[in-house]
């Protein structure tokens, strides 16, 4: 059953299994295979005692395709007007995912605003032992002066955890427009909202929420990757 | 084996499967389901001759947790200057989705440029017999009069597509800030990127491609939900 693990991709061990629930035979099932995995396909499974046993079978196929995917669950998350959004979650409940961070927090969004649930729980996760925090915000758009805060000010709202804002780039300034989130390195918001009040209770705003720590890791590794090309401290305010 | 998997919650059948792998007995590695339905696994997996066959289980348990699953895949897709971005899709890489999609391509934008590799590959698909195409954009973002086209353009654009701005709710504009795109009713994209070129060439983006149907029909089915209090039509041009 390792081997065929090791033999099939996902997606073929889906195709087959698939088949088998539908009442196909192993033979017709198989058909989508590679033709050259297809013997050593048909040996495994007469090997494993299972050429006649397609529920097992289909179900073992199951188990192929699902190890494949290293995504456990995926849910939505809406801002809407007037508490239209009736499925899912809401991107206030991002907050709630920062207070639950018992290791870590990577996140990146354009715009910070005090206004946002994330000032208070990005602030509760560097007050908590253990927890590091990782910021990555647009230096334009958080120029201070404004509404807003400085990205000086989120700094220092949130040392020792670190900030860092777009530097100029091949000559050019960088904007910082991507908005994510990685929690305790294994689950990842994907959104548009900034973090402010109007893209937590005014606007249309959709993500999602994935439990995928393989997915945390990448994106973690690739911003982190870009960070001295991309990115650098604020000076302080 | 069908019996079980009405049984267990998918996070059990990983638990148990996970547990099984690292060499558990039955007993020790079914420690972990709730106290009322322990018995009858334990009968339904003798009952199935998998008492001593772990392997097998494990294989079987993680076919119901895959099952329970609907995501097959999920990859990243980066924005970045300079191609510094090194693992996964680009956002770029949007375009080519909707010149595959057969059916559908239901998605929602901040903005929407000429710049963009979408205005070409949308109208693409509008053009496909078959496919269907639904646009929400923002009203205030595209308005017209500057350098990018009014919603009236676009909807013209993508006749007979659907294209529907936001509208005054509750007194107040609506803001269509969520970016995402669903694909044929089985691909989702969810991405911070605006349909422009500094979206797709010029800043930092980040977004995710997740092959999941049941999620991609939860996403089409809240928005249009939204639809009578969110959005019309936009004003003949």
């Amino acid at each position: 059953m390792r081997e065929l693990g090791r033999l099939l991709t996902g997606t073929e061990a889906g195709l087959v299994a698939e088949s088998l629930e539908d009442g196909e035979s192993l033979t017709s099932a198989i058909g989508v295979i590679d033709l050259a995995k297809k013997a050593k396909v048909t040996d495994l499974v007469a090997g494993a005692g299972l050429r006649f046993k397609t529920e097992i079978l289909a179900a073992a196929l199951r188990g192929i395709e699902g190890a494949r995917s290293t995504t456990r669950a995926v849910d939505t998350i809406w801002t809407m007007p007037g508490h239209l959004a009736q499925s899912g979650g809401l991107t206030t409940s991002l907050a709630s995912l920062v207070d639950d961070a018992r290791q870590s927090v990577v996140c990146s969004t354009y715009n910070f605003q005090k206004t946002s649930g994330m000032w208070r729980a990005l602030r509760g996760a560097v007050e908590r032992a253990g927890v590091s925090v990782r910021v990555y915000i647009d230096a334009e758009a958080n120029e201070g002066g404004g509404p807003g805060p400085s990205t000086a000010e989120v700094a220092a709202w949130l040392s020792p955890g670190t900030v860092l804002q777009t530097k100029r780039f091949e000559g050019k300034r960088v904007r910082n427009h991507g908005r994510f989130l990685s929690i305790d390195h294994r689950f990842v918001v994907v959104t548009s909202a900034n973090f402010s009040w109007s893209a937590e209770y005014g606007n249309v705003e959709f993500g999602v929420v994935i439990d995928d720590a393989r997915l945390a890791a990448r994106i973690e590794d690739e911003i982190r990757d870009a960070e001295p090309y991309l990115y650098e401290p604020p000076a302080r305010a």
